[in-house]
C-alpha cells in the first residue's frame, strides 16, 4: 500500500459517517416535522378540520418523495462507505459537498410538488440531482481511482459497477431535462422510474452480484 | 451460515443506529423546543404573564405524551437491535419507512391534543400507531425469519416472543378505531393503557424472561 | 458480577451516549440559531442596523447561559456515564426523562430572561433545573446502587461523592426559591452562583481526588 | 506517561467527536433548509416564480460561505482530535465554547450578505471568527502545551505547525478588520482569501509536510 503515506488512516471514517448520518437524520426529520396541525377556531373545528387535513396532503406527498429520495442517497453512500477503508483532505471535502446537495434537496422538491405546472421548476429539481448525483460519484472516483482509498485488492470490475450504478440517475435526470422541453408530464414520470430503479432490486444488480460473487464482498 | 454471503455483515449496524438515534434525538428535541416563550408587552407583563403560562399548558401536555410515546419505541428499537447482527438493503429500507413514522408522529399527537373531540383526530393518531407498530414488526420479521440477520441460534419462543410484544400495540390501537366510533373517551384510555403496557415493567414480560433466561441474552 | 444476567451488557452504552449527545447538540445548535439576522429597509440600515443590533443583544446573553447551563449537565452525565458499564430498561428510560428536561431548559432561562422581574419566572426556572438534577442523581442512584450498573469494585465513597456533587446544584436552586419570596436579585445571583460552581474546577473537588486517587479512575 | 492520573482516557473522545459532528451537521442542514419554496397566488406562478427564485439567489449565496467556512472549521478541528488522545473537564468546555461559536456563525454571515455595505457587519463578521480561531487555538494550546493530551512522542515541530496553521486566519480578520476602516471591499476579499488557503491544498502544508513526514502521522 504505497499510498498509505499520504492518507490518514486512523482513526478511520467514523466521523465522516457520523456527519452522514446528521445531516440524513435532521434534514428527513425537520422535512416530516414541518407539517403543522392546522389552527381553527374552537367553534369551526367540526366543519373545517377534515378541509384543512385535505389541504395538508400534497405537503405530506412532496416530504414523503423527498424522504424517499433522500433514502436513496443514503444507501447509495452508506454502501460506498463500504468499500471506502480510508480518508484525506480532498475526500472530507467532496463528502461535504455531497451534504450540500443532500441538505439542499427539499426546496427544488417543494418546487416541483408546489409548482410542478411549471418547467422551470422542473429544470432545477433535475438540475440538483444531477449535481447531487455527479458528486457523488465524484467521491467514488476520488476514492477509488489508482485504488487510492480502497483496498488494493478491489477488483475494476467492481468499481465500473459502481460508477455505472451512481451516474444511471443523472443520466435519466438529464434525459428529464431534455424530455422537459416537449411534456412535462413525461419528465415528472421519469423522476418516479428514476427513485423505483434505486428502491426495488432489479436484475441487472443480480447479474453483477453474480459475476462478482465469488471475488469480493457483496454489494447489496 | 448460508446466508452471510448475500448480507453485508461489515461494519455493522452502527450507522443504521446512529441514524435511528438522530431521528430520535430531533424529533424530541424539537418538540420540546417549539414550546416558545410568549411575547408579553411590558406593561402587561404582571397581569398577563399567568394567564399566558397557562394556555402553554396542554402544548406541553401533548408534547410529553409525544416523548414518552416516542421513547417507547426508541426503546423497543434499540432492544430488538441487540438481537440483529447484520443488515442488508432490505432492512436499510424498512428502517428507514419505521424512521418516517417516528419523524411524523408530533402531528397525529397534536390532532389529539388540540382536535380530541372530533373522531377523525382519533382515528389519524390510531392509524399512525397502527402503521408504526406494522412496521417495526415487519423489520423483525423480515431480520429473524430464517434467521436471516439474527443469530442461527436464537430460540424461535424468543422470536415470536417479540412478534407478539410489537404487535400488541397495534391490535389495542386497532380495536381503539373501533371504539371511537361509540366513545372517544374510552379510546383515548385505551391509549393510555397501551403507553402504560410499555413504558412499566410487566409481569408477562417477567414471565417469558425467566423461561428463555439460561439460553439467551436477556430481553429487558 | 452476579448481576450481569439481568443487564443488557452488549453493545454497551454507545447508544444512550449518542442520544445523549444528540439532544444535547441540537438543542445548543438551536438555541443560537434562532438569533436572526434583523430585517431592515435598505434605506434605514445605516441608521437602524446598530439599534436592532442592540436589541438582539438580551437574546444572544439568554442564549448564552443556557448553553453554559446545558453545558454543565453534558459534562455531568458525561462524566458519570463513564462510570456505569452496562445499561437496562429502567435506566433507558430514566436517561430519556433527562433528556426531556435537557431540551425544555430553553423555555425557563427564556422566561427569566424576558421577564426575570416576576417572581414566577424565577420559580419555574429554578423548579426546572431542581427536577433535572433530581432526575440526573435518580440515574446515578438507580446505577449505583447495590453496585447495579457499576463495577463491583466501585468505592462507595466515589459513589457518594458523585451524589453530593449533583446533588448541590438542586439544593441551592430551592435556597433560591425560598430567598426568591424575598429578593429576585439574590436569587438570580445564587443561578450564576451554581454556573461558577460547577463550570470552574473547585477546591473541594481537588480534595476528593486527592482521597480518592489511588484506588478509582479519577473523577475529573 | 506521567499525566496519565488526571486524565480520564477511557472511553477516549468518541463522545466529544460526535458532539462536534452533531453541532456541524444540524448547523449545515438548518443553514440550507431554511431556504423556503416561496409561496405564490396560483394565477401570478408563471410571471411571479422566475423573479422569486431570483430573490432568493442571494440568501442561497449566504448560505453557501457559511457552509464552506463551516465545512474549514470542521475539517481543521477533525485534524486535530486525530492527534489529542485523552481529555479532562477544561478541553470539554473549551470544546463546548468552540461550538458556540460555529454554532452562533450563520449570525455574522447573514449580515455581511444582507448589509455588506456597512462596516459594522464585516467587523462582527470578522471579530467571530477571530474568536472562533482562538478558542480552537485554545484547546490545540492546551491539549499539547507539556504534551499534556497528546503522545508524548509528538513531534514540538509539529506541535508549532498546528498553531500556526490555526492562528494564520485569525490573524488575516484582524488585518481586515484593520483594512475595513479603508476599504469595506478589500476585507471581503481578505474573507475569500482565508477561505481558499483552507479549502485549497496549499504548498506551505507540502513542505511542512516532507519534513515532518518520516516521524509522525502525516497531518494531511
Amino acid at each position: 500500500m504505497a499510498k498509505t503515506n499520504s492518507v490518514v488512516g486512523v482513526p478511520g471514517n467514523e466521523r465522516i459517517n457520523a456527519l452522514n448520518d446528521g445531516v440524513f437524520a435532521i434534514v428527513i426529520t425537520l422535512l416530516v416535522l414541518e407539517i403543522k396541525v392546522p389552527d381553527i377556531p374552537p367553534d369551526l373545528v367540526a366543519t373545517e378540520l377534515p378541509h384543512a387535513l385535505r389541504e395538508v396532503a400534497p405537503k405530506v406527498l412532496s416530504h414523503i418523495i423527498s424522504f424517499l429520495v433522500l433514502g436513496i442517497y443514503w444507501v447509495g453512500q452508506h454502501n460506498m462507505f463500504m468499500h471506502i477503508k480510508r480518508h484525506n483532505r480532498v475526500l472530507l471535502w467532496l463528502d461535504i459537498l455531497f451534504l450540500l446537495c443532500m441538505a439542499s434537496m427539499p426546496f427544488p422538491t417543494g418546487l416541483v410538488v408546489q409548482y410542478g405546472q411549471e418547467q422551470i421548476s422542473v429544470v432545477i429539481y433535475a438540475g440538483t440531482l444531477i449535481i447531487t448525483g455527479l458528486t457523488l460519484d465524484a467521491i467514488w472516483w476520488y476514492a477509488s481511482h489508482d485504488h487510492r482509498l480502497v483496498d488494493e485488492s478491489m477488483d475494476p470490475k467492481l468499481i465500473a459497477f459502481v460508477h455505472r450504478r451512481v451516474l444511471l440517475a443523472p443520466l435519466i435526470y438529464l434525459l428529464a431535462i431534455g424530455v422537459s422541453f416537449i411534456s412535462l408530464l413525461v419528465a415528472k414520470l421519469l423522476f418516479v422510474v428514476v427513485a423505483l430503479l434505486y428502491i426495488l432490486p432489479n436484475p441487472l444488480d443480480h447479474y453483477h452480484h453474480s459475476k462478482l460473487h465469488e471475488q469480493v464482498t457483496v454489494w447489496d
